[in-house]
């Protein structure tokens, strides 16, 4: 039985639900609040499953799975059908590219902890905070819009007919614009990906406020 | 024939240098200088090379590939002679969890565009700006330190007793944090691991300073 550690808002957690969703795999929720009591994730009982205190995790029998992408192949290779990635290495390695272009360039400057360190350590008030999201968002979105505009690879998802690793990646990202009121009109291609994942049912069960922790 | 657009200090390009170096696979070294006017890879030229204009890019023939984890995949695909990921899916997954770790906790919020914004920006001085990149480098590699301690498939590499995907990611992340003078006494396994790869060639020749674009 697979468990995942998960945290409604979080958006690497977000990515692992809709491959899980997509591949057809029931799995046990377990959820860390990262806010609660200075954060759950550094509780001693969360540390024993990841070292790192760093959510998602997924645990499949005894073993224990960290880092979002690290999971999501695990799972496109112990489950191969419905295929998170394409058969082609030049494919794949495309896929692979914009769910980077995502967990690297765009994600890793807007979580929590970075946004606590602005707060606490910098003094950085409200609006300075919401500029720097808004800015990484913005840059990032708009290098992601290039690489999915210039491809006749994406079509109705990021990468052809049918979902992929990418759209995993994706649709998180944009879930945190929106709720962060960030502009998203330079990036049409982008919206019209994510508009159509979001017409799935595994997109829709995946997103946080459909999760047993989720929080108005 | 490979052609590589690199900038001999991004340590995304220097990951790829290793993995080209670990295979065996000639490659030519195109130059973008990531300061000079401006940044050569905001240049039309490098544009149309790689439409997200960071470094690297790896060509081959006419395709290009970018996000270094993604053109690592790429030659381990392509070139499957001296693998750079293990065989089963859960220690792939672990060696693509340690790459992950670096590449998406770390490096993102160290490197040169966040650095401008923090002092263009934010108008923070450089004692600030250093603190910034040492408080990332120190939890990050605390981080990765536990994932190599805890785990006895941490040999003489990161995972095994010969190089893999990891330690491409690893080597170049100290690099910088030795660049930038932070402590690494509290990442002794990291260390280790660090100087058994330096004892390499294939390593010391994708060094920095070793690249034709080098400067002091």
């Amino acid at each position: 039985m697979l468990k995942l550690y998960s945290y409604f808002r979080s958006s690497a957690s977000f990515r692992v639900r809709i491959a899980l969703n997509l591949k057809g795999l029931p799995y046990e929720y377990a959820p860390v609040h990262l806010l609660r009591g200075g954060g759950e994730q550094h509780l001693t009982a969360y540390r024993l499953v990841n070292a790192q205190g760093i959510v998602p995790s997924l645990q499949e029998n005894d073993l224990t799975l960290t880092q979002s992408l690290a999971i999501i192949e695990y799972l496109d290779e112990m489950y191969p059908e419905r295929p998170l990635l394409p058969k082609g290495a030049l494919d794949r390695a495309r896929v692979r590219a914009v769910a980077l272009a995502i967990a690297c360039e765009i994600h890793p400057l807007n979580n929590l902890r970075v946004l606590n360190y602005l707060k606490n350590v910098l003094n950085l008030d409200q609006t300075a905070c919401d500029a720097w999201y808004r800015h990484w968002i913005a840059e990032g979105l708009a290098s992601v819009e290039t690489m999915l505009l210039d491809d006749p690879r994406t079509v109705r998802f990021c990468h052809g007919d049918t979902p992929s690793l990418a759209d995993c990646f994706l649709v998180p990202q944009i879930f945190n614009a929106q709720r962060f009121n960030c502009p998203l009109d330079m990036a049409p291609t982008v919206m019209r990906v994510f508009e159509t994942c979001m017409s799935l049912p595994e997109f829709q069960r995946a997103a946080p406020m459909l999760q047993p922790d989720a929080e108005k």
